[in-house]
């Protein structure tokens, strides 16, 4: 379950601590939706600044690169655009395809996955069931005047905060940084405050309601706006009543206009209704788990994040069923000496947010993460996440608190990346959900969705049953028989054996959809009876890790963006080559024709090594070629030079194919390592020589992975700048 | 564009031949839609006989095998299901997976195409621009009593058909097979005809009708079912009007419902809005592709045809932007020899269906195919398709007749693939489509979709100008002066030239907006003055190859089916392996502990090398196992077998990590042809030995392609059948 919550700084949670009782008994897409919203201006400010002091990170830059440079762009820019729609580009498309393919390598091959792939149109009766259709919405209100729609919970909060704070502005008490966060003055929709006393009773009654903000249903929310002459800031203008917005996107199936139909707003269910078939293809054994990669959609009320909220979105999710009775894990011993930043239930409980470095190992000993198959995925996300190239001192796992899981769930943790816009931004969920998902469809639809286990000794169990004289049923209550023969059976053991003894006595009396019947003695018996079972049935529970790619590629360029000191114009994406869009960078020092082949030869032999490169044979000088490419995130280069005639040692390869005897080939690496630590040291630049199939060798095998810079350098040497002659 | 035409058997082809006038001026949606439909009833009869006496395929089988092992199921099957969208179960979904993989590969990466990944959320005025909204829609009527839907064109064809065939039954003539064809009892909808004779005008008008199907508008189509009392063959009952049905699924974007949205129905509209970015991202200049993979959706009125006819399917399109002046392709000598099957328009137009074997490069020279560019796409849809396992014999290029096309269109071919269920069924399309889609969203958003080229020699040219006194204009017409200059501005040369004589003699009128206004002579001057122009400005034009990929998975699942002559019951799919679920098949021959160490070595190593394997260590015998991932098409099978003391040799692995020492590796074979041949042979099932380095070197070179069997089996000696001990 994915984006139930955006940010966790301190002044949040105690919010969240506070105003979660509704969410108890509500199914996962309320527990999802009730939280994420308003953290995003509190976190905004926050972080914005712990960025520019500790890692100098210039969002605007970043933003201009992404724009120019094609990572991703608003949808529909020619026409105006929509709020919430992204394409994706050249290198955000290939960014974004190197993602899921690890993604797929480091899960679903792995670990032996059954990858589906589902659809998005959906049947209504999917989503009732679910509990979607009813419940996956937020409050919403309109200006009466000009038509303009607020999300009627952040109205609230934004008038009463903006009171608030004027009135301490009245008072003279200074605003403390955490109270002051709202006051951000590029959000459009802020209500600005105006320096207003208050009396006491007044802000102690707003105050409450600020805390209880969640618990509030919509009519109560339209209480408040009445009671406090609540209006739009924007205009002035009054609010009509709250309405229920349904952020699913409606159509409609066929073309009778009888079938509605959703889009799908997570790809989950796809996964539940084909459970019987995967158990079938999985030999009817669990655990197993179920992958799959696609589309979601969300109509967001007011979408204003980038990438971090968005209306139409790639998720990848994992369903892993298993047996509640068995939740240990096979390959959890690989994990437990991984060690994670934990902020757990218990310290967010007490106002904190203080994290604690844990292994999974430890955490899941001591209780702190409910079980092994939760922690084992914990621990994978973790490790995907640094693969792909995710700052590990900017990830932290978030326990959900008790009051924020759905009533059915049994943990969650969430992992939160830090980043300038969102925070500590909720990217990928993983929630052990229990059984709740098979069990409503199957109650819904009269499919069994269980697991079928031979018992290695049967269960024998002593039980009452009852049963019938059919034809005296029929005789006495003709059509009503199958309504009285259900009425007996559903009685428990006791309700049994007590009508057992009633007709003992005589006629006894059943009452079933609000009649009585009379049963005559003679008309059932009721004994008890010794049953042997040889197979164990039972709904296997869910563990879901659920990721949103959108946001896990938004904070990995935050993450890998910085600037050369020497060219602060031109950023650098520092991407580690498993995902970067471009591999290898393929530069001919000269745009002569006597290159081509030589250019040619290196791509192709790339291209057959299943290496990504690019040629940039463009008439700028080298090193803005190169420069260019850091934009990119290309990791490696290598540049075709006119040989150099005193070093002909490396050269043995034979020149007779090439048309510029003789050459020599230069590798850089502008990108070399990985993590939190290269915003700090400037990337090595390093140059080495070698034969084509030296080199070409060391950069498919950088590429893979199967080894790193150092090992690269002992196998080329360093080229020494004396450059070719042209 | 995609799904233009799906079935070109003899008698299809005579009726599209008369019948597509009313396509000439109208944009590709409507051109693509009005013969998709009606052609599956006839093809489905002819091509199963052909498929039954050629290929003894037998359709029940596979249907039973792909829904048993799960490629595919119907969505929602637990809720009753919705026709036309389909579940990808774990085969499924990996044999999509590959399919696309390769695709990536042989196109993207190969062509160093710039992929792009868009929304399929789509704003409503981009496709009122494309003519989308207004178009692409099916005539249907409703039954006036009991509601039911037919498509209006359908339900006239079907009726008059079924009369005609009442006629030649009633004068005792035998029906020609292809007339026979649409008595297909299954259909559902089909209309039974009773022998009843009818006037020979009668016959005469009803062949008319018929003939002329497609160029009947909606109105029309009413009319004709007035006049010859046509009803609801399942009820009697009569029809409505009939009435457009979009065959967009709408949606509305945003919480005020006023802003509509569709989901797309392709995904070429996402390339050509973003063409500026991705014309800026290649440097400016042209020729260059875009590509993408991605869903689209199409609310088909009553889909019935598996795969072939779906709501929500997958694409893959490419957008090659390219000079109109040249058209030629820099590596068509590449693909210049290869020999392709062609159905030309001017045998189609003279109603056969006879092919012809061609190369790509004779038919460009010779005129068949427009241009080396879209020859060359041809050359290389048709190396795709094979290398993915379509069976070349089933697979030809038919090319759309002059009525058939768009008007704007150049040139466009379909790559068809025979199959059971649509017969010759499109699948690739491939269209020179001209600048038609730049232009028309250039004029809707004024945003210049063009090519700006430096010219080598400036053009220079002498052309008449105005220049105004634009305070006297101002005095003079006030608001109206806008329009004034507008209006001069709007006159060609010969007008300019016209209205400065009259200017010359004293005051001249000119009209706008139904307005005249008097212009003064002081007003301005008109004179011809000399421009240099440096730059060429060009809209592109766009070769659109455009894949269906639920398509082609299907037919070469038909393709790669067959069955054992000795075990008829259990099929086998000979996917290729670079397009195969799972690539080699571990089969410990017990599944005694003392394997696992040995089987998840194994699993590792070729996990490692990018392989992807599965362990069949279920307790059936050796034979039931392999034949249940011949099910799966499953190429390679690795045996852990107990070693075989007397044949040390191969056996050199030190043998102290694995807990069964000594040990044997037996590779098997159950694929090693591709194409058509495959039917007709059994596989070898070969049997080969080696150590486990050897072993998995062996496989991991089969499975990329760099070496074949035959090179396999020179470094493994045959294994003789000497079965270890157990």
């Amino acid at each position: 379950m994915l984006f139930s919550h955006l940010a966790s700084i301190p002044r949040l949670h105690s919010v969240n601590l506070q105003t979660k009782n509704l969410t108890r008994s509500l199914p996962r897409v309320l527990a999802r939706r009730n939280l994420h919203s308003e953290s995003l201006e509190f976190s905004k400010v926050a972080m914005s600044t712990v960025n520019k002091t500790a890692h100098a990170f210039d969002k605007t830059r970043l933003d201009a690169l992404l724009n120019r440079r094609f990572f991703y762009a608003p949808a529909f820019e020619i026409y105006g655009g929509v709020a919430g729609l992204y394409d994706y580009g050249p290198p955000g498309s290939a960014l974004q395809a190197n993602i899921l393919a690890e993604w797929r390598r480091h899960f679903i091959v792995e670990e032996g996955m059954l990858e589906v792939d589902t659809t998005i149109m959906t049947p209504a009766p999917v989503f009732e069931t679910s509990g979607h259709v009813a419940r996956f919405a937020d409050w919403m209100v309109k200006d009466t005047l000009n038509g303009e729609v607020l999300r009627a919970d952040h109205l609230v909060k934004n008038v009463l905060e903006a009171r608030l704070e004027g009135d301490k502005e009245a008072r003279g008490v200074v605003a403390a940084p955490a109270a002051a966060a709202p006051a951000d003055k590029k959000k459009k929709k802020q209500v600005k405050s105006t320096a207003m006393k208050l009396d006491d009773a007044v802000v102690a009654e707003y105050e409450s309601i600020l805390a209880q903000l969640d618990n509030y249903s919509g009519p109560e929310l339209g209480g408040l706006m009445r009671a406090h002459a609540i209006t739009n800031p924007s205009s002035g203008n009054p609010v009509g009543e709250p309405q229920q917005f349904n952020l699913m996107f409606a159509s409609s199936i066929g073309p009778t206009g009888q079938h509605p139909g959703f889009l799908r707003p997570e790809t989950a269910q796809g996964h539940f209704l084909n459970f019987s078939r995967l158990l079938e293809f999985n030999n009817g054994r669990v655990p197993f788990a179920s992958a799959q990669v696609g589309r979601a959609f969300r109509n967001e009320i007011s979408p204003r994040a980038g990438l971090l909220r968005v209306r139409e979105f790639t998720m990848a999710e994992i369903e892993h069923f298993v047996d509640p009775l068995d939740k240990n894990h096979t390959r959890f011993a690989e994990v437990a000496d991984i060690e994670l930043v934990l902020l757990d239930k218990y310290v967010q409980a007490a106002g904190q947010s203080t994290t604690k470095r844990m292994t999974v190992g430890n955490a899941v000993k001591e209780g702190v993460i409910a079980n092994e198959t939760l922690g084992y995925f914990v621990a994978r996300i973790y490790e995907f996440l640094l693969k792909i190239g995710i700052d590990k001192t900017r990830l932290r796992f978030r326990q959900h608190m008790a009051n924020e899981m759905a009533h059915y769930a049994a943990d969650c943790w969430d992992a939160e990346i830090q980043n300038s816009v969102g925070g500590w931004t909720e990217c990928v969920g993983c929630a052990d959900r229990a059984a709740y998902d098979l069990s409503v469809h199957a109650a819904k639809t009269k499919q069994p969705l269980v697991v079928r286990q031979a018992l290695k000794e049967p269960v024998v169990e002593e039980r009452a049953i009852a049963e019938f004289d059919k034809k005296a049923l029929g005789k006495t209550f003709k059509g009503d028989a199958g309504v009285v023969t259900g009425a007996v059976e559903a009685l428990d053991e006791a309700g049994l054996m007590r009508l057992k003894g009633e007709l003992e006595q005589g006629p006894a009396t059943i009452k079933s959809d609000g009649k009585e019947f009379t049963l005559q003695p003679g008309m059932l018996t009721i004994e008890r009876k010794t049953f042997k079972t040889n197979v164990r049935e039972f709904t296997p529970n869910v563990i879901e890790p659920s990721f949103g790619i959108g946001r896990i590629l938004y904070c990995l360029l935050e993450h890998s963006f910085w600037s050369r000191e020497q060219d602060v114009e031109r950023g650098v994406l520092s991407l580690p080559a498993v995902v970067a869009p471009t591999k290898v960078l393929i530069v001919p020092l000269s745009s002569r024709a006597e290159f081509d082949p030589l250019v040619k030869e290196v791509s192709l032999r790339l291209r057959k090594a299943g290496v990504h490169a690019r040629v940039d044979d463009s008439n700028t000088s080298i090193g803005k070629r190169y420069a260019r490419n850091d934009e990119l995130g290309t990791p490696f280069g290598v540049t075709l030079d006119f040989a150099c005639a005193s070093r002909p040692e490396p050269y043995d390869d034979p020149p007779v194919r090439l048309l510029v005897p003789p050459f020599a080939i230069v590798a850089h690496a502008s990108k070399l390592t990985n993590g939190g630590a290269f915003r700090r040291e400037r990337d090595t630049m390093d140059q080495r020589i070698g034969s084509i199939d030296d080199v070409i060798a060391a950069v498919t095998e950088l590429v893979n992975g199967s080894i790193d810079w150092a090992e690269a350098c002992q196998r080329l040497p360093a080229y020494d700048g004396v450059q070719a002659i042209d």
